[in-house]
């Protein structure tokens, strides 16, 4: 495998679809988000994104199957025309933050993608840490084209203005590499103390893109998701540790297995 | 040298062989594996893959002649209806972890390699780094479809099912890839303590791979092996050491020589 | 995007310009000069370079609008005889310096570009950093070619004869690659501290490049830039150094937002 | 620059040469000796090869001009049927060792160049470090074919048995990948202490490839080289020091100038 590829399922045919990105990132906010949407909206999976540049590992599930690091891709239909059609994008990982070239790779591959479904509009989710909270989590916001700012005006955004800041990861470089193929976009990220798993800071988010997509979206199971998440985390977390308390250096140590990283 | 490339010896017509993996990992549990049943069953070599992403480096014999890094696929007709033709794979090294698109390349190659012979199903063996033995080290599973657990459940394997666990390197990746390519495959992981050379581990995974290539295999030769092994690696870190303690550090330093990592 | 891409939006006419580089670096004096010149001379953007070897992020702008990192070029053209046109290159970023095939990258681009409206001289600006200053600081310069030398000898420029010392980043390759390509060039350095921003080693080098070109350029405004940029930078950092002291080390960070690296 | 360069200045005939390598490495032995046959032969640089996976820098030169770092090419003819030609190769650096797929392409590019001369053998020269020395430094060798190592039996080369050594960068490369295309060879490493610079191992790798060579090579101005060369690494590693020192962690630190790396 020398390059990110694409498993098509299915080729649905959308009408000028919104691209939503939720992926794995600060308190796992985004990818929180993402995964509350697909399942309240129920919508449908139809590709997955595999690459060379995520982590060379398979990933172990429940019933001992495994599976290689992937992003996947799902739509849903506009039953109305009152909605947008919707591709919503989240996954197992990002490309590890040493892999710059890996993330422009990535990145473009998903643009080029969902461009064939006709998108010119992006939303992307994610955390931004705060050393503290007051009262509710604010939702940050940065877009590509002015316009954006006064269109989503009075949808509880605050928009930032902190010169020289960055956005790292797929959440800044959608809408960056959008912009240079005319997509306009913008990126929601809700402030978090930056906890393994933030579902305060996830709702957030989501109520402001229920607002602009002019969605009702039940948060009911969006704690319990986010509850089970952390669990799961947890173990994962306790078993590496006790592996490394144990770890002797040796030259000659393989890596077959270890835990989620 | 700009991408792994495979040398072949010879063509051999194999009749749906499993692809067998033991490559170096954690207490050198696949290595030793996959160099005993290649010894046992007089297995025979017919290709090396050599790659630009291992250690750009040769490897020093004991008559004084070098080689580069290198992976060999060995083969395996069955003489008969009752067992299964086999491509065996091990080598000197894997890719280095720092380089995940370098490890995809090269479990790329291999895989288009073994498709050549007709290969629908792989077998990966390793080590999993506990920090304690209970008696007998036993065997972990995994595998790319959930009837293969069916297929093997009277094989005393333990499936795993530490959800969000991860297999690292060829073990995983050949799975990983392999399905997307249509390949069936199980990882057969040894619990060890991750000491150097790991011959108990070793043949416990053996003793499930004889299981369900319904063969019998003498371990006798398996300790010795091991013991061989693990003297080598010891002279070889000595020889590290004494040069370490030795090496003062400077600009200029070179790497002409410095001993197996 | 799979390699540094260069968007052009126009496409002047110009005269055997030279290509004058002012990229960030130490103590930003390059960047600092080049953008008071483009500045001073109403010079005109014509094209934007992005490169996947830049960090995968999105800055953000006061007026919240993020774009990709990115290098720009901008033109002038000469009202008379008497004056050279010239292109002109600052930007945001330059590679990491761990990405050394990057830099080699990302340089190539440039002169393939520059070199399509007839550049063949080229001259890099940026600073030296020295332990303490004896008085104003001095610009220290490197040529390609022993003949420019000669050519500016009599223009304040301490001509470095540590034989071994190296010139690091787009200032040292625009003139090796350029060499290359039968281009002649100059590297000018301003002796500075290293604070992060020196306009008094860019004025001295400013003051150098003006000789050169024949041009007069009125520095007051250098030392206003300073202080914004600085300012801009300082807020940055101060963003940046209470987030760390916040962070708690958890193995599912993500990266969504981090200050300007 | 996205692939490494070899820029020809002519393509001499040769006959069968031998192809001999000493570029930068422990005790800098094998560049020196390298350097030094260069200069007694008086051998005539025909190509230089410049890599992307090099440094990105320029080096000064004592007259204030500026190159890439580079690796430069000589040949010899030889003026009689005693002699074998040659083609000899030395320079400013190697591949850093972090960049093993760098490593991999530039001795590939090397090997691709001296094929088209008829190269069907070669010797690599280089250090190898030691903790202490007893009595002159022992010359140590390791061939591609068993029958070279009968062929220089009496020729002072103490063949290697450290089954499980390695080594690493263009002296094991070269042997490593030449040995994929046919060609024959040796590598000499002569004991070191590890010192920048060791003209004691040079002078007895040189010893050693004279007799291979049928040459007689006077060896006075090999000390004089290496206290030159010596002098030029002390005076850049205190400029080196004394920067260091003063240095301040700062977020924007650019990188235009440091030593010879």
């Amino acid at each position: 495998m020398k390059e990110s590829v694409i498993v098509v399922y299915e080729r649905p045919e959308l009408n000028d679809p919104i691209f939503i990105e939720g992926l794995p990132g600060i308190g796992l906010v985004g990818k929180l988000a993402a995964e509350h949407l697909i399942n309240e909206l129920k919508a449908k999976k139809f590709a997955d994104l595999y690459s060379p540049h995520f982590l060379h590992q398979v990933l172990i599930k429940k019933d001992s199957t495994v599976d290689l690091m992937k992003n996947e891709f799902y739509y849903w239909k506009s039953p109305d025309e009152e909605h947008r059609d919707l591709i919503i994008i989240t996954g197992d990982t990002q490309v590890p933050p040493t892999d710059s070239y890996g993330h422009f790779e990535v990145v473009g591959k998903m643009l080029e993608f969902v461009e064939q479904f006709g998108t010119r509009e992006i939303i992307t989710m994610g955390g931004y840490q705060v050393p503290e909270l007051q009262g509710e989590p604010r939702v940050l916001g940065s877009v590509t084209h002015l316009e954006l700012k006064e269109k989503y005006k009075g949808y509880d955004i605050v928009f930032r203005e902190d010169e020289g800041g960055a956005i790292v990861g797929a959440a800044g470089l959608l809408l960056g590499i959008g912009k240079l193929k005319g997509m306009k976009g913008i990126c929601l990220l809700g402030e978090s103390l930056g906890y393994i798993v933030d579902a305060k800071a996830a709702k957030a988010v989501l109520n402001v893109v229920a607002k602009i997509l002019n969605l009702e979206i039940d948060m009911t199971a969006l704690d319990e998701r986010a509850k089970e998440t952390e669990e799961i985390l947890r173990k994962v977390q306790e078993m590496q540790r006790a592996m490394l308390e144990q770890q002797i250096p040796t030259v000659e140590r393989g890596e077959e297995d270890r835990g989620y990283i």
